[in-house]
């Protein structure tokens, strides 16, 4: 099947790198759902409004691209179809199926996100919590609905047996003034998402050097941090 | 993008007609997923045994064939990405995006199915409350997660505002009989599934003649009955 996008998704995430690992995570994390004209309509939105979350169906559009025979190539043979999910500390392999990772048979992604506005003149959707990268294409929107979608109580495998510990965030007052001066954004909460997305701990899982400075693409500047023993400190903002 | 399936759907629901409109629905109901041998393998699976709930994304591969230049014939303007859903009678119109109609831009639907059982040996996994009829290819197989996928409290618009009824089902003791020695499937609640099926009220929403005689293809067998005033009579099954 073929499939187009319906729709561009706008983040201040500039990279892969930083991304949440799941929808949710970082509440305070605005994004714009932006229509391509042929795909929406004020009609189109109809209803949407007495809807709290929608089902965002997207592509991990940066994952390596592929080969042309594509399906043959990708999976020589079923031992390729497992990953390393970072909840076990990129050591573990899993069956692709019971992860959410990005390389999986067909790109697809999956993101429950909050509606916070719709704007029925430029046909774009204000949303939080996602975990899509600037540039994201979307290929289908629904609405969320509890009584078929939310199993609050099911069990969640590798993923309730691993906790995840957050990182305290430092960002200096002279540092937050500069990223709010060179930020190439003006929502109010981006201090907030920055935070919320350092507190998810960016590293590879299996990283731990307190003196390696690593950056971070947000709302278009370079965010420079380093890490140790649970505590992020922002090191310098550039543009 | 294009996407290919990675398996196959194996359902008593042999049609359109009678399919729940949403998973969950109908918890008796038994599905199997079939995967394609390229796209799995027992290490593919490996981990899955630990979640209660899976997703799908998946086709729907019945509604009518597509043109061949299928965006722009499937969307000549805004005004055709509206549905009438059967929530509402179908006489309300509702933008797309907030419906879970098959009749979208991209034909792909999500449902969260429970996962009853995996068999290793031929790469199958057994699933409750499925909303897919026999033969729907499925594109992708991911966990649910309840902290980024349940959201219990969630306002769902329309559908919250919309009340539900069930019909009453009459299986006579010597249809159920027939349908069992005619079934062409051997599951143990097969009747159970079948009622809760014809419990949800398959008829189009604008019907409501009680002489109207309906069939419909489960397990096989062509299912008659008729609707009265909210209970619904098995008249016949025929193979």
């Amino acid at each position: 099947m073929k499939i187009e996008p319906i729709a561009v998704f706008r983040s201040p995430l500039g990279e892969k790198f930083g991304a949440p690992r799941q929808a949710g995570l970082v509440a305070e994390l605005h994004g714009r759902i932006e229509f391509l004209p042929e795909y929406c309509s004020p009609e189109a939105l109809r209803g949407l409004d007495g809807f709290d979350y929608l089902w965002l169906i997207w592509g991990f559009h940066l994952n390596a691209p592929k080969p042309s025979d594509a399906s043959q190539q990708r999976q020589p043979n079923g031992a390729s179809l497992t990953v390393r999910p970072p909840r076990l500390g990129g050591n573990e392999r899993m069956g692709v199926y019971a992860t959410r990772s990005p390389f999986r048979p067909n790109p697809l992604g999956l993101s429950s996100v909050k509606l916070l506005d719709i704007d029925y003149d430029n046909l774009t959707l204000e949303v939080l919590g996602a975990d899509l990268v600037d540039g994201t294409p979307i290929y289908d929107i629904k609405p969320y609905i509890p009584y078929t979608d939310s199993h609050p109580d099911a069990a969640a495998g590798f993923v309730d047996a691993t906790p995840w510990n957050g990182l305290e965030v430092d960002f200096p007052d002279d540092l937050q003034a500069r990223f709010l001066e060179l930020a190439d954004s003006s929502e109010p909460h981006l201090i907030d998402a920055l935070k919320g997305v350092l507190a998810q701990d960016p590293r590879p899982q299996y990283h731990n050097d307190p003196d390696r400075e690593y950056g971070l693409d947000f709302a278009g500047c370079n965010i420079r941090f380093k890490v140790n023993e649970g505590k992020l400190t922002i090191t310098d903002i550039q543009k």
